[in-house]
């Protein structure tokens, strides 16, 4: 009743803002080079804000690790094939696309620095074990579609998925870990053969 | 000529040590909580010795990634048999092995931190790619032989052992970032059958 508080009437705007400086100060400093000043700096409304959201530092963190992760479960292409092979192909290229632009670039770079984070945290930790299960789960159900269809050989479709998992993961950590800029290139290539040795049925 | 300077007497010693107190501040305390003051609690000899042989925190912390790399490196079992199927286990399982002991699961943390921080900082790259490139060469070397023995089918060395370098890595990290502890008994299932079904030739 009477004026809005204009803090209450629109948190989900100011965590949007807060988030977007927290992940803009983290790809210009890294994790090593952040502080609250650098996230206020990008920051358009007043720090005491940032501290009413967040209790610090890594509470900023884990909070944005969190909306990152959402964002990219949000970001999986819709299902609207009904061919495993195509889907699976969709998934990983999401994932680790052929030709990654600068966005990819910088927000597995974020990744890799925050993820490396749940090696001593819990709360990061947290976070990481449940994107892990949600791309997990999608790619064990396309492995069982493709089983069920006829398409895919008869596999462990929890195995091959924390196996897909791991390629994932370790060639984007690698691609932004060193200079080599080969790595997806490679790895593509071995996926390809992996997908049509293992698990697709010889037409 | 005279009294020998202890601190020039044994330089690699000091420099060991200083290693030592660093890993054990790292394990102890994680990137984000490490200080030099935090070193120095693990290091027996005064303070003054590790702003001689360091300038400070990421100084220490690459040295300590080059350190932890080269005995890595060093631990890779001697190649003393003819068997490239044999040796391809050999290496795998020293990467991940199946049942990893509390030294495997410190050193995997540790290196997770350590690497994260090649996303933003070059120091760390070179060091990461380095060794990066060692092991994909003893991937690469016994695919090649065992190509030439008639053992493997006839694959891209480079690109199954970039495959096998990201499989390694992404086991690895899960594993330490994740709470789910079935990570390291569903891969090397599948790792299992994409040399059986990819790299070796059928008996």
């Amino acid at each position: 009743m009477g004026t809005p508080d204009p803090f209450q009437s629109a948190p989900e705007n100011t965590r949007t803002e807060i988030m977007q400086a927290t992940y803009d100060a983290l790809r210009e400093y890294g994790y090593s080079g952040l502080t609250i000043d650098r996230i206020d700096e990008q920051f358009p409304k007043s720090k005491s804000l940032i501290y009413q959201h967040y209790d610090g530092k890594d509470d900023l963190l884990v909070g944005l690790l969190a909306f990152l992760l959402e964002r990219f479960e949000e970001s999986v292409p819709e299902d609207e094939t009904d061919d495993p092979r195509e889907r699976l192909e969709e998934l990983l290229n999401h994932a680790i696309p052929a030709t990654p632009d600068s966005e990819w670039t910088e927000f597995a770079r974020a990744m890799t620095e925050l993820r490396a984070q749940a090696a001593h945290d819990e709360a990061y930790r947290e976070q990481v074990t449940r994107t892990d299960r949600f791309f997990h789960e999608q790619f064990a159900e396309v492995i069982e579609d493709g089983i069920e269809q006829g398409h895919f050989r008869v596999v462990d479709p929890e195995a091959a998925a924390s196996f897909l998992m791991s390629v994932i993961h370790g060639t984007r950590d690698r691609q932004i870990t060193t200079v080599d800029e080969t790595v997806l290139d490679a790895v593509q290539t071995e996926l390809n053969e992996y997908i049509t040795e293992r698990l697709l049925v010889e037409d």
